[in-house]
């Protein structure tokens, strides 16, 4: 293992997101000029922050100096990995803990006084989860709502560029689920084809980005609003500045283009890479991408027509009532089946009080995420419809075993390794969302319902944010105890980065050798 | 297909099951002239149901009179075993609904009275679930007791020969699993194999079950109730002649001996039928049974821990309260756990009321099962302990993807078809869980908790009978709708014949050519 190689490149990142929160520092003296801020205190614990991390960066960095990259191979990048993520968290969590520690006086009570729920609040950040444990997100400087909004930006980033460009590069896991559909060219070494690669993403990323921003302004929305919101659609990360998530708007619009922006967060990036290289009509032939359209607009009529069917009122997030048999329902329900399905987490109405059914539907959405190589969660739509086609040849191997069929996914035919590889990582992340329920019932000791810890488990091990009942729609996690706060960050971040990269770090055969 | 075969068997089975239950007649006409019973009701309803018996299996096995089993292939015997199970339950349910009308009058209410009831009860038997739609089974009449517990025996002699003689010879998805461990002899043609096999089991099965009606009877239960509690442990069924299962004997000598033959019955008959083949230290050494075994000594511990830490005192099924800090605890522990994880289904204690950790492993449990081949219900051992060895082979695979180890359980490789078969099993089994407590929600409207839909799903697609909260312990499924009963009787069916044999004839390709 090149440890060294990897403190050096963990030390590079956290200096880059030093100078991050640098420059946030000098928005916030921006805004303080401008009049808009009336205090220091942010900026104050913003460059106490960067100041931390130049201090660990600059330690790292320079530990593992000269060293070579050469011998930088599978372990070293998963280790890296995890390590950018524990320890990025951290310094990501200091802005807000040091405003509460700056800006109040020691009897306000609030919850970034506490480390863990700064860390709980960063690590939803940076995961794109956002499950949050404020309740009142508004009370926040400006300069710290920008960045938590950046902070899920910047893990959306991380995530696209580590799923499209790095792992497939170097042979890990990613690899054999992205060669189903997308093969990059294969012209050049590894290290010049990840650099472009990621170059091109970030382009698509920021483009992207400043396309909803024009599209949210131009529909009423503030600029610094747009900004925000725009940064947390992209990253499916769901952190709103209001209280009322989206729902405080008011505007159909908004909404719609909303929906948008997270039905597109939700395609493989390595896509719209692709559209970058090639003709543009591979781009819907794309059977990942057709499933996922498919698989949202079938929920989306389901939830609406069950949402009709019981013809209650439906209540937003801000405590509207909209009558349940208008047009407002279908967008409504598509906003709720997208915000959930991206893993996005975004809220309108509180959904939490809808027919069981329209629930059940949201909770498995929960299940079935987004595309593979986007910033969406879940189990990821290509996986389970490998999976189903893999079960149904089964069923027909039970009366005609001799029968054997080659699996197709488009063009690409699915080996029994990528098969096994598939079905194994279902089974082991539904056994995870159990065993997250249970662990969460047990720390909470009876304070949280079962659909309260079921709910949790599959919002942060998939990445939505919200779950139902006492982590709903208008509820937030601040209520926990910490242990749980604890497991829930990590559980997170074995969400996001697909259990393997996390997990391998705990077989002792990874350390060997 | 050649269903006038399938049709004429059908009939030979329904003849079988008519002399039964004209077998049962006789038993009950000495009970009568012993004076155990008043009324003659018992006996009408049981030669009524003996007497449609034979009139459809006549005419079924007239249709299909003179032809040859030579084409008889896997479609058929898949085709074979479903009806079977559909007709035969149809049959066995006569007794009960007759009795009901014949003995009650107009105006008394009973479970009984209601065809769909009497559908779910002998479904339960038969498929040795246990799940019961009665609150006061001590009402009714020996016979019609004797009958119930008579249907799970059946069902579980019928299950063992099927999946350990029929559809293993018969290359028919079972056998992919046997030959992990059991391989019988292979000379001589298929049909005499199979009566071989199937006779050999026959007389194990009879064995077991007269053991354990000596020792009950040792213990000192009365003959009746020996036989009756033999005849559904051996089936792993769990059907009780009365209302408090065995709680009501108080007798930890009895609670032990149930709980060494519910263990026994959990185990491969495969292996029984091997040790009267070969020596016996190969029995020990097979690598279900030790996990098995392992298994249900880690949850009775864990149980047992549990209940001790929190030392509340334990309600027995008969109301009766228990130190929590006593012996009786551990056997407690072990006799719902061993119930269970079996898919038996007694109970002495109330387990509804134990701590949710305690809870949790129980619902473990259930989807964990006991040996494949066996009369025990869940995802069976076998397929679970192959699935994790599959998935920490894969998280290996995450660093060091060109490493190829093969798999093996015992001395056996599982080659990537075999694996492939298991974990989409895990998966399909997994989903059907959460279908059907999805299916219980929406049917009951609202009547039933989250925890009573989901443990009654998993306790009848598991065959374990009862589940959690509204299906627990000292609770029962007749206040359910008739919608939902005659759901769960299709799950049972569903769940017991491993969802495969049942689900291909729901695929048009099983019916074409």
């Amino acid at each position: 293992m090149n440890h060294r190689f990897v403190a050096n490149q963990l030390g590079l990142l956290l200096l880059v997101l030093s100078g991050l929160l640098v420059a946030l520092a000098l928005y916030e003296f921006a805004e303080y000029l401008a009049g808009t801020v009336d205090e220091l205190t942010a900026i104050e614990a913003t460059l106490s922050a960067a100041g931390v991390g130049v201090v660990f960066g600059t330690i790292l960095w320079w530990y593992g100096r000269g060293r070579s990259g050469d011998i930088f191979g599978r372990r070293e990048a998963l280790l890296l990995v995890a390590l950018t993520w524990f320890l990025g968290t951290a310094i990501a969590s200091l802005p807000f803990y040091f405003w509460a520690h700056l800006q109040l006086t020691a009897d306000q009570a609030h919850p970034f006084k506490s480390f863990i729920n700064c860390y709980f609040e960063a690590m939803s950040g940076l995961t794109t989860t956002g499950a949050t444990v404020l309740s009142d997100i508004e009370a926040l400087p400006r300069g710290i709502l920008l960045w938590r909004a950046l902070t899920q930006w910047l893990g959306g980033l991380g995530i696209v560029v580590l799923f499209v460009a790095v792992l497939p590069t170097l042979g890990v896991m990613g690899k054999r689920l992205f060669h189903v559909e997308v093969s990059g060219p294969t012209h050049g070494g590894v290290r010049p084809r990840i650099r472009d690669t990621a170059a091109a993403l970030w382009v698509i990323y920021v483009a992207l980005t400043a396309a909803q921003v024009v599209s949210l302004r131009l529909c009423g929305m503030p600029w610094f609003d747009a900004a925000c919101h725009a940064f947390t659609t992209l990253a499916t990360g769901g952190f709103s500045p209001h209280n009322a998530s989206l729902g405080g708007y008011a505007s159909t619009a908004i909404n719609l283009v909303t929906i948008v922006f997270m039905v597109l967060a939700g395609v493989n990036f390595g896509l719209y890479y692709q559209l970058t290289l090639r003709s543009a009509k591979n781009f819907f032939r794309d059977t990942e991408l057709r499933v996922y359209l498919a698989t949202m607009l079938i929920a989306t009529v389901a939830v609406t027509v069950i949402l009709l069917t019981a013809g209650d009122p439906i209540t937003t997030t801000d405590g509207r009532v909209i009558e349940a048999r208008s047009a407002t329902t279908v967008v409504e329900a598509a906003f709720q089946v997208s915000s959930i399905q991206t893993s996005t987490g975004f809220a309108t109405s509180n959904y939490d009080t809808w027919p069981f059914a329209a629930k059940a539907i949201l909770l498995m959405m929960m299940f079935v995420g987004g595309c593979a190589g986007s910033t969406a969660g879940g189990i990821k739509i290509i996986r389970v419809w490998i999976a189903i086609k893999v079960i149904l040849a089964e069923l027909e191997r039970a009366f005609s075993p001799h029968v054997v069929r080659p699996l197709r996914v488009g063009k690409t035919t699915i080996d029994p390794d990528l098969r096994i590889a598939i079905l194994s990582y279902v089974i082991g992340i539904v056994a995870l969302f159990g065993l997250g329920a249970f662990t969460i019932m047990v720390f909470e000791g009876g304070e949280a319902s079962f659909t309260t810890a079921a709910s949790a488990s599959a919002a942060t091990l998939f990445v939505v944010g919200p779950g139902f009942h006492q982590v709903g729609a208008i509820e937030n996690y601040g209520w926990m105890t910490d242990a749980t706060k604890i497991f829930l960050s990590f559980w997170m971040l074995l969400g996001r980065l697909e259990v393997f990269a996390l997990a391998v770090l705990l077989m002792p055969r990874f350390w060997r050798g």
